[in-house]
Formats: C-alpha cells, sequence, structure tokens
C-alpha cells in the first residue's frame, strides 16, 4: 500500500502566492478540496494563501506527505532534510532530471540513493502529482479533482492524465485514485499495481504505460491484482521493432512488441490499443455485474442497427443466446405480432418505455442470456428519457450486465444525461456496447484463471554448467550440434548423432547408432554440402558407412581442395516426423522468452509462432502449441495421425527450465524438433544456444525471477 | 439522375390534419422547409394545413413527386391514377407489402408492373423517405431537414437514417440527398449510385445495405461513381456464412461475405464496418482535400499523446514524414530548445497559438509531408479556442488535410463547437484521426484506378457446350478429369491423361503420353486406391506399364472382389512443381466468383485464398495471387526458384472467361494445378465441374453481366 494516498498531511515546499508558478497552483489545488492539514514551505517563510509558511521542512517537523516543486539541483538536499525529519512519502513533481541530460540523471541518482537510506517511497520525478477523491486530496497542478469512483489510474504520461481528467469530468466518468508516474525513480508500475489491488474504493486498475522498469515484478503483481480486479493496460510505443543484431528464427520474428503480448496475456492484463477502448471497457467493468458467460440478447427498436450489433457481437467473439420457448411465448403475448421475438427482440419503432420495460424484464430472466445490449434509436415516437429510465431501473435489480447504446445525436441529450448521472454504461455506436460486453465477459474469465508452479524436473546442471564454461573459455559464444549433451541434460530426447574424424571411429559410432543413417561432410569452408556430394542418405549398412566415408574423403578435395575436412557427422534418419521450432531469446524487459512454431515456411513465410515469458507451466505451454493459426497440422489433417504434443509440452518445460537455470544464454533454438504420432515421442535434431558476451563470473547466477515466479499467486 | 430531387412540386397522397398520422408528418416536414407548391390529396377534399386538398392526383393533374402514405391495399390503384396523370417519381413510405406476406409481395408485384408501364421511378415502399437539402425538400417523416453539406446517404434501414440524422444534427455534419430505400421494388442503390455521383452538391456517397439486387450492376456503378467521388459502404449481416451444400473447397470456404469483399475492392469502394467509421471518414473526405501520398507529420503538445498517434499511424499503414534539414533548421529556430522538431513535432506543454500556427505552417510547407495531424491535449495554460483558430485559417489556405484531435473534455466544448462551424474536421481521439486520415490516402489511390477490359481469348466454345450438353443428356452434373477437354479448349495446358479399359489401349495410351507416369485404378467402389494396391508411381517404360496393368487386374480382386474395374487412369508423373488451386463458385448476387489459393493445407488449414467476381483483368487476377499471405512461396523462399506465376495469371484470366461464358457452370475447380519454375509453365492436373441443376434450355444463355462489365468505364 501507497501510504501517501491517505495522507492527513501535505507540505507543499515551492509553495508560492505568484499566480503561474506551480507552487501557486498545487497549493491551489490543494486548498480546493483537501480536508486535511496545508503546510506550504517557502524560504520566506510568512504566509502563503492564509497559511503560515515555514522556511523549511526542518523547521516545521514531519507530514504525511511531502510534495515538491522546487528547481531540481535544490531537490536532493531537500529529499535528505526530509528524510532527516521522518517524512516518508514524496511527490517530485519538478522536472529536470534523467529526462534531460546527463547532469540531470545524476540528480536522479542522488534521489534515488536518499530514498534507499531512509526508506522514502517517492514519485517522480518530472510528473503531475497523485490524486485520491476519497481522501479528498488534489496533489497534482491539474486544477480541478477527479469525480469519485471506482477506477484508478496510473500514467507515465502527463498529458494523457489531463486529456483523460478533461474527457472523464464531460462523461461523469469517476476516479478513486491517480498517479502520474513521472520518472519512475522510486515508485513505478509494480507499486501502484499492488496499491491499486489493496485499495478498497478501487474497482478497475487502468494504466497508461511506455516502458516496465522491472517485467518479471510485473508480471507477478498483475497475476495477483487481476484475480482481484480487472487490469486494463495502454502499452504504447508499440509499433518498432527490436533493432538488436539476432542470429536465430526466434530473435528475427520476435519484435519488442511480442514480449509485451504474451507477459500480458499471461498476467491476466486485458490489453486495450486506445484511450476510447479504455474508458469503454473500464465504464463498463466498473459499473457492471461481469456476465457468466458469453451468450448476449440484444433489444432494439429497429432491425438495421440490430443486424450490425449481431455482426458486431459475432465478430468480437460473443454468441447470440438462443432464448428459451418460454421466454419467446411470454415475448409473443406482450408484445405487437409484428415484433420479433427471436433474438435480437425487435420492439418496434413505436415502442414506448413500457414496452421496452417488459422486454427487459422478461429477456433479463431467460436463464439463456448471460447479458443485455440495450440498442435506442431516436424513432418519431421514441420517449428517450423514459426508456432510459428503464434501464436504469433495472440496472438496479438485476445481477446481469446491461450495455445501453442510445444511438443517436440532439434527441438523445437528455437521456444520455440521465444515464451518466445514475451510472449506467451508455454508448453512443453500438459497436462498442458490444465490445465492452466481450471485455466483461473476458474478465470473467481471467478471474478464474490460476498461475500454478512450473513443474521441476532432475536436470543435470552441472553438465551444462560445464559446457558452457568451456565453450567460454575457449572465446566461443555459438553452440550448435556438437552441444546436444546440453538437451540430453535436461532430459529431452535427441537423436542419435555422431562427430566422428576417421574412418574406424565413423564406423564405430554408426553401428552404436543404428542405421538407416545420413552421414555429412563438416568442414568450416563448405555451406552447400550437397553440392560437393558432402551428403549422404539413407546408409544402412557398416559397408555403405564405410564407402560413403571414403568417397567424401576422396572426391570433396577434387572439388574443394581450400576446405579443411574436419570429419563427419553421422545422424539416425528420420522419416515421418513434423518438424517444428522451439526457441528462446532475452527480451530486455522481461528476460527468457520461449518461442514455439511449426518448422520450415510456417515460421519463415506466415510467422506463425507463440510466445511466452519463461517460466512456462503446463497450460502455458499448452496454450503456446494451441494458439498458431497452423495447430491443426498437429491434429492430425488430411487422413494424418495426431501428432505427439504431449512431447511438446514436456519438452517446452524442459527448455523453460533450462533457460531460466541459465540466464547467460542469450538466444536458443531447437530446429528442428521432429514430431511424430501421437504416443511416439519427438526427437531434436539440430540445436543452436548462443551466450551473453559477458564476464564469466555471471555464471550460474540464477536471475531472481526464477524463483519469484514460482510461487503460486 | 433522379429527378425526384428537384421537384418544384411535390403532391402528399393521404395528407392529413390529423396529428399522430403520418400524412401530417410529412405535411409538417415539407412546409417546414420546402419552397415548392406543395399539393395535399385527401379523399375529402377542403384543406390541410392552409393549403387546398383535391381529392384526388387526377383531380389535380401532374406533379414532380407524389409522396404516398396511404394504406397500402389501396396504392396500386393510386400509383396506376399518377401514372395516367403523368406523374413519372413517386416515394411510397406506407409499409404492408413484401416485408410482411404473400400478399403484400402480391401488391408489390402489381407496383413493379404499373412503374413499368409507366416509366416511374418509384422509391419504396416501406421506407422514411427522401431529403434534398438543396431543394429544401424533407419529403420524410424525419422531422427535422438535414444541414446542408457535401454527403449523400442511401440506407436500407429507416432507423439508421433517423438516428444518423439526429447523430449529425449534434455534431453539425451535413448532408446532400438521402434516401431511405425501403423494400427497393423499383429505385435500387444502383440508381441511386448513378444520381449521387451525377449530382453536383454530393462530394461523398455513402450507404448503409442489407443486401445488393443487381451485383454485376452495382460494381459497374461503384466503378463509375468511385472515380469521381469517394464510396463508403456499410453491408451488414456479414457474419453468416452461406448455408447451400456445395462440393469444393472453394465452395467450403467462400461465404456470404467473401462476395461482397471481392467485388466491393475491385469497384474502388471503401468499405466500412460501422457507422462511427462512416462518420468520421465522410467528414474528412467531405472537408478535407486529399492528400498527395500517406506520410504525415503529427503536431502535438505533448509526448505520451503523440507515441500512441505514431503506434496507430504505423499501424494503420501510414507513414512518418521524415521532415526536412530545412525544416527542422527553421522549427528548431522557432521552437523553444526543449521541443522536438523531429516527426512528431512537440510543441510542448506550454504552446501557445503563436507557437502552434508557426509550425503548422512549416510543416505544411515541407514538401515530404502529406498531410498533418494536429493534437491537442488540455494542459494547464492551453488556449484552445485559439489553437483551433490557427487549424480553422491554415485549413483555408492549405492545400494539404490537416486533420485535428483535440483530446480532452470538458474544457475543450468550445473548440470543438468552433472546429464544427468552421467545418474543420475534429476526433477526440487520435486514433480516429489517424484512420480517416488513411481513408484519405486510400481514396487517393482509389481515384487513379483504371478498370482495364478482360482480354479476349480464342477458345473451342462449341467443344465445351458439347461436353456440357452430353453430360445434361446422361443426366451427370458433375463432371471431372475426364472432361479435361474443357480446359484445353480454352488453352489451358493439362497434364497427359488418359483412361483406358485395356491392357493394349492401355499401353499404345502411355507411349503417346510419355514417361514417367502414374497409373491409378477406376473402380467407383474402391475409394483408398493406395490400400488395394490401385496406384503405381514412376513407370518409365512399356513394360512396366504392362507388369503394373496385370498387377491391378490380378491383384485387386482378390482383395476388393466386390468392385467393378472399370480401367485404368495414366497420367504423367510431375515432379517440382507447386499445387495450386483456382476455383469458382457461383454467389446469388455477384455471380461467378473466382478463388486462388495455394493447394494443400494452405487451403485446408489455412484458408489462405483470395476471391475475385470474373470476369478479372489482368490487375485483378494478379492482385489474387500477390494478396494471399502466403505469396513468398510463389516467390521463390528458402533458395527456391521463383514459380510461373504468369502462367497462373494467363489461367485464371482464362478461366475467368470459361465461366462468364457458360453461366451454368455452377462450381468449378482446378485442383491441383501444378506450377513450375519461372519460364516453365503449369499444368492443371485434376478439376472438378458442377453443372447447375437447370433446364437444359439454360444452355449458353451468357448473363448479361459478361458483357456490361468488360465496357472500359
Amino acid at each position: 500500500m501507497l501510504e501517501m494516498f491517505n495522507a492527513k498531511s501535505v507540505a507543499v515546499i515551492g509553495a508560492s502566492e505568484t499566480k503561474g508558478k506551480i507552487g501557486y497552483d498545487l497549493m491551489k489545488s490543494l486548498l480546493n478540496y483537501y480536508k486535511g492539514k496545508i503546510v506550504p514551505i517557502n524560504p520566506k517563510g510568512g504566509e502563503v494563501m492564509g497559511l503560515t509558511a515555514y522556511k523549511s521542512i526542518k523547521e516545521h517537523g514531519p507530514v504525511d506527505l511531502a510534495v515538491i516543486v522546487i528547481p531540481s539541483h535544490l531537490i536532493p538536499t531537500t529529499v535528505e532534510e526530509c528524510g532527516e525529519t521522518g517524512i516518508k512519502n514524496i511527490v517530485v513533481i519538478s522536472a529536470g532530471f534523467k529526462e534531460v541530460d546527463q547532469e540531470g540523471a545524476r540528480l536522479e541518482n542522488q534521489l534515488v540513493e536518499i530514498c534507499k537510506e531512509y526508506n522514502i517511497k517517492l514519485v517522480g520525478p518530472n510528473c503531475l502529482g497523485v490524486m485520491d477523491t476519497y481522501n479528498n486530496m488534489n496533489a497534482s497542478f491539474s486544477s480541478d479533482i477527479a469525480h469519485k469512483g471506482k477506477i484508478s489510474f496510473m500514467t507515465q504520461s502527463g498529458a494523457i492524465m489531463a486529456a483523460i481528467l478533461d474527457y472523464a469530468d464531460k462523461k461523469n466518468i469517476g476516479f478513486s485514485r491517480i498517479v502520474s508516474l513521472g520518472n519512475k525513480a522510486v515508485i513505478n508500475e509494480n507499486d501502484c499495481m499492488k496499491d491499486f489491488m489493496e485499495d478498497e474504493n478501487t474497482e478497475v486498475i487502468t494504466a497508461y504505460l511506455e516502458g516496465i522498469v522491472d517485467g518479471p515484478g510485473f508480471i507477478d503483481a498483475c497475476r495477483r491484482a487481476s484475480q482481484k480486479k480487472p487490469v486494463l493496460v495502454i502499452k504504447s510505443g508499440t509499433t518498432s521493432k527490436g533493432s538488436e543484431a539476432v542470429s536465430s528464427h526466434t530473435g528475427t520474428i520476435a519484435g519488442s512488441d511480442s514480449a509485451y503480448e504474451a507477459a500480458f496475456s499471461q498476467c491476466g492484463i486485458i490489453r486495450v490499443n486506445s484511450l476510447d477502448e479504455m474508458m469503454d471497457y473500464s465504464s463498463a467493468l466498473a459499473l457492471s455485474p461481469l456476465p457468466n458467460g458469453k451468450k448476449i440478447a440484444i433489444i432494439t427498436n429497429a432491425g438495421g442497427p440490430a443486424i450490425m450489433t449481431t455482426d458486431a457481437a459475432i465478430k468480437a467473439g460473443l454468441e447470440m443466446a438462443e432464448l428459451t420457448t418460454e421466454t419467446k411465448a411470454r415475448l409473443n403475448e406482450g408484445l405487437p405480432d409484428t415484433a420479433s421475438v427471436k433474438n435480437p427482440v425487435d420492439v418496434l419503432g413505436d415502442a414506448s418505455p413500457e414496452r421496452y420495460a417488459f422486454t427487459l424484464e422478461t429477456v433479463l430472466e431467460d436463464p439463456n442470456v448471460d447479458g443485455v445490449i440495450y440498442l435506442v434509436t431516436p424513432q418519431s415516437v421514441t420517449e428517450p428519457e423514459g426508456i432510459a429510465q428503464v434501464a436504469i431501473d433495472h440496472t438496479k435489480k438485476t445481477e446481469k450486465p446491461i450495455l445501453c447504446s442510445f444511438f443517436g445525436g440532439t434527441r438523445f441529450e437528455g437521456a444520455e444525461k440521465l444515464l451518466a448521472a445514475e451510472q449506467v454504461p451508455n454508448y453512443l455506436y453500438p459497436k462498442r456496447a458490444v465490445k465492452s460486453m466481450k471485455t466483461l465477459s473476458d474478465y470473467t474469465l481471467i478471474r478464474k484463471q490460476e498461475y500454478p508452479k512450473s513443474p521441476e524436473f532432475d536436470a543435470d546442471k552441472n553438465l551444462v554448467k560445464n559446457i558452457i564454461e568451456d565453450a567460454r573459455e575457449k572465446g566461443k559464444h555459438t553452440l550448435g550440434l556438437e552441444s546436444l549433451d546440453i538437451l540430453k541434460a535436461y532430459g529431452i530426447p535427441t537423436v542419435g548423432t555422431a562427430i566422428t574424424t576417421n574412418l574406424e571411429e565413423t564406423v564405430k559410432a554408426a553401428e552404436k547408432i543404428g542405421y538407416p543413417l545420413v552421414m555429412k561432410i563438416v568442414s568450416p569452408q563448405i555451406s552447400h554440402k550437397s553440392d560437393v556430394g558432402g551428403i549422404k542418405l539413407n546408409l544402412t549398412s557398416a559397408e555403405e558407412v564405410k564407402v560413403a566415408y571414403e568417397d567424401m574423403m576422396m572426391n570433396i578435395p577434387l572439388k574443394e581442395p581450400e576446405a579443411d575436412l574436419e570429419g563427419v557427422q553421422l545422424q539416425k534418419m528420420l522419416t515421418g516426423g513434423t518438424e517444428v521450432i522451439i526457441g528462446m531469446v532475452q527480451d530486455p524487459t522481461f528476460g527468457s522468452m520461449l518461442m514455439f512454431g511449426l518448422g520450415g515456411i510456417y515460421v519463415e513465410v506466415l510467422e506463425d509462432v507463440n510466445f511466452a515469458i519463461a517460466p512456462v507451466n503446463e497450460m502455458e505451454a499448452k496454450d503456446m502449441i494451441r494458439k498458431i493459426r497452423t495447430h491443426e497440422l498437429l491434429e492430425g489433417v488430411r487422413g494424418a495421425k495426431p501428432k505427439d504434443v504431449d512431447s511438446i509440452v514436456d519438452i517446452i518445460l524442459r527448455i523453460s527450465q533450462l533457460v531460466t537455470d541459465f540466464p547467460e544464454i542469450n538466444e536458443f533454438e531447437i530446429n528442428p524438433l521432429m514430431v511424430f504420432d501421437e504416443g511416439d515421442g519427438a526427437l531434436a535434431v539440430d540445436m543452436r544456444l548462443m551466450l551473453k558476451e559477458g564476464d564469466k563470473s555471471d555464471l550460474l547466477q540464477s536471475s531472481p525471477r526464477s524463483t519469484s515466479l514460482k510461487t503460486k499467486c
């Protein structure tokens, strides 16, 4: 919890009587609403706006919250004084920190250090301030406090706070707490997430974020929060692709947004892409009960808009409720002959408030109906206020959501005001009511979501550690097929493989792996092996292996005299499997991110892959597989047998553990993993592993995330 | 042109002084605004609202437009009287026709016949009426006439007309002509499309449609219209899939919406999915000049909203303009140090109207900028009206579009009113300004679109006619491989194939086709040929053919004693090609619809196909291929050579001609067409053709469309 929101006394450090100064605006903002003690601090002392001003915070002594609006270079000293005075909560509104230059960054680091020393919770710097409507506290330089309501909002953009407040004022949308995060030097989105989750006045958590300070911590906080309250997040800056050099398919496909998309869906965040969606959905979530399912009924006084609304509902993923025979009979009895009693229920253009009331009541009682879209168009005899009142009355009585769409303009102004005043969600366009209903039903599912622990496999960590250390010592950062033992150490089945350097070894290895075999030349200078006769397929005996080996060693030098022939690679020849890829890249925010996709053109052309932040649990691993577009190919299509998806799930979980255990792995890919028919397992055929170009001392220092995320929450 | 909009005299048949009657509302609607002559017709005669009423239209004589509001059963006689009196334009508002029952449908047919006889243009029945704001004519029972403006609107839903009028009134959006289409007994969307295209007061054409009476005519009308004015269409009822039984992949995949999607894109329609989009885009199109390209600049007084707007722009398919060095230098000089002079140009939170003006002017002069998004958030010192006035002033001077987003609420009410009054497009949410800008730039391209004729190939139509007649006589509706001659008749290369019934024939045919060959057993009882040894691959000589034939005839009867062995099918064995499908289904609205996709799982699992209404021209055929998601596979991926796309284009064009020449073909599919490397052509390997289950007399009666669409327009 952030105690600052409950502050009973607030000091304004930099309070001023000079109009145009932030210290003036801020005093005004507080004086207008706040019922606690306001303490102006000004080096001149005297009075500010009729209140005794103190020359320094030390002169006054502790307060619950200090808001600082003085020039940035003075701030570290002031924060230190606050610390010495015992103040634990500070908001720094002033700009001039890391957002401007190196010197600012230095100042900001000083702030962070001082806050650590004194255990100070500091919002900002470079922000608009904070609000708590239930404490009547507007410690921001937005002149008006928000209306009281159930939504809390944190924002990384002060301008968006200003815009949303102005918009919400017009639409009568209420808030509980608002935080302008600023530079997030100390308090960040994770702290606010935890605070909003605990705040009893908050029922919906919303956020506008441009970046996230601590990805794993954010996932953890959101998983906890979203089980209690809906969490809606706008993450902006989504269109840029990561520009870092990458050397795997996984790295090529993963844009910076893939990790956000994966993380958000793994922790129950409702991601929204624009402020209109955020306001639409958060209003519905704040004001409406949750539907039990996604079966909706539409009540309408006109056919055309009902068709469009039905289209929109189906597209959004809602279902049209099948009304019971009883409901239809009752509607038939009570409505005119030409009315339609199938869903959408068309109560006709001349529908009175009474007819709407009868219909709404009847439809709400239908057990097949999870929620109602209440559609009204301005026909010549329509009584907008009366029909609005019907929605208001029923909203108070029912446990199902009623979302209105009064779809008109001038004639509906009165009805709109009435619905806003009575806190019934209303949307100009039916499509927006539909999408809000879909969000309600999505949240019904999110709320039930559990986040079980990832399984723990026995693994030979020391073996992996040795392989990695050995590679580092040799200055080698990319490991390939020769390191399949890494997979074996984590219990991942690999195809029989050997790299050999003479004939005797080769034959021995062939006998050990078993037939049929593929032999490939190993030579750093030869990239198109088949062009020089460097690939021999389907070798079925020791004799054939011998012939193949001798052929290569004799004939390849004739074609490629410059090439070093280091040996040959033998591999069991596989038939009948389906190629898939399991990969991992490091995301700067969320850490190890896994990827799954079908191999070959599916990944290269279709980019038909899914991502998830590691460590994943079984459900998440299954989701990664289930949610590719070409998932049917694994289920068995065109008469083919279903593939062994369980094996893929198991291998994803093992890879998840591997990359979590070894954060020094920067990129990783099994490509291909051959998956056989159900029950027949899967085999890793090739792998590629890139190490971070770092100090050896990183080795085996697991990231804190690997444990923090495994606790069930 | 529909003359009714220019009517200088209007008779109201069914005029009434009784409040609550439509004949009363209608008289009021006219009297409020109309400057022409109003003639009330009422069987009682006397006066209606101070005007002399006539007992019948005959008693009065001709008028330019008659609006009929009497009960439906009286209407045919009345329309006949109108015809006899020489009236050419009628609006029937009354309901009670085909929308209610059989008797109503009979009445409506009578209307159609009478209108044909007297050459009457009739709007309705069962509609809200028509408006022409420039003629001050409100011949509808909407009480208020729309504001004058540049948008014309036709709608198949009266309720949507009512809602849009009410909304537009509030937002000060103006219209030229409005038509409530009703049952479309005589005048339909095609007539209105032509009228709106010609109307000099109309600059944007909008339509809400639930169905289209004459698909080919609609395509033709829209191609012509969209080259002159933007055409925005909502087609509702899009989520239902065609339920007719179908027997090809093409038929399975093609939903009822595929044809609309294809047709709309082939004739320059801007398809919109909701009324908010329609109002947003049509306002921009009505009020703004078109941009030359899609490079936009964003001017903003806040960073966060600018990031979101940039995201939205990139997602929408716009590009961020690269400002010239000169522009940046000028901005650097005129703006505060901390302002950002890269696009988005951030003029900072304290930006005055003057600063906005300087920036807007500078950015508009940049040759790299095609249009400007003018973003304003309510910061503490922001002067909304002044900043709005800057946009207004520059809109009058520039030839580039400026779309505003005043993104706030209460504080922006004045600015919003000012922008609306001065007809500058303004959007609450930046995303909607962005999408409107994208629509402007889309229309820039549509306007330049040409629709060249489809090519005409020499084809042996008689051969095809004979094959089809022959099949029909035998009661056969599905033709397969045995009818590959149909393809040959249209110059489509087919794989060498023969069906033979004895050994001698088989060997002879094999020699003729050439080796290697595939042999398959032909037996109606055997569906899994390979299970019984009924497929022999890679036959390379007459001897192997003989052995294979004898093996099948001896051994298959042992496994399938009940099966009739009708013979064998020989086919040239192909290697190295890529499988594609070219198909066709009949759409009830638009006629022959072609489909293209890659074969196998691409069509079955990914449904990665494109549709186009036949006949197609070369550009459209290329688009069908280019727009599949997996198009890269034809370009050559993973080191493969590019495929012979020109051959596919050629074959699509020939199929287009075939299905246009023979409208009795109900479904058609070449599956697979094997496409080889560039320059090596393509071969049809199998086909399936289903005939309509109709009368023989249909044969060779080409649809009217096949010619009408070929005229260049």
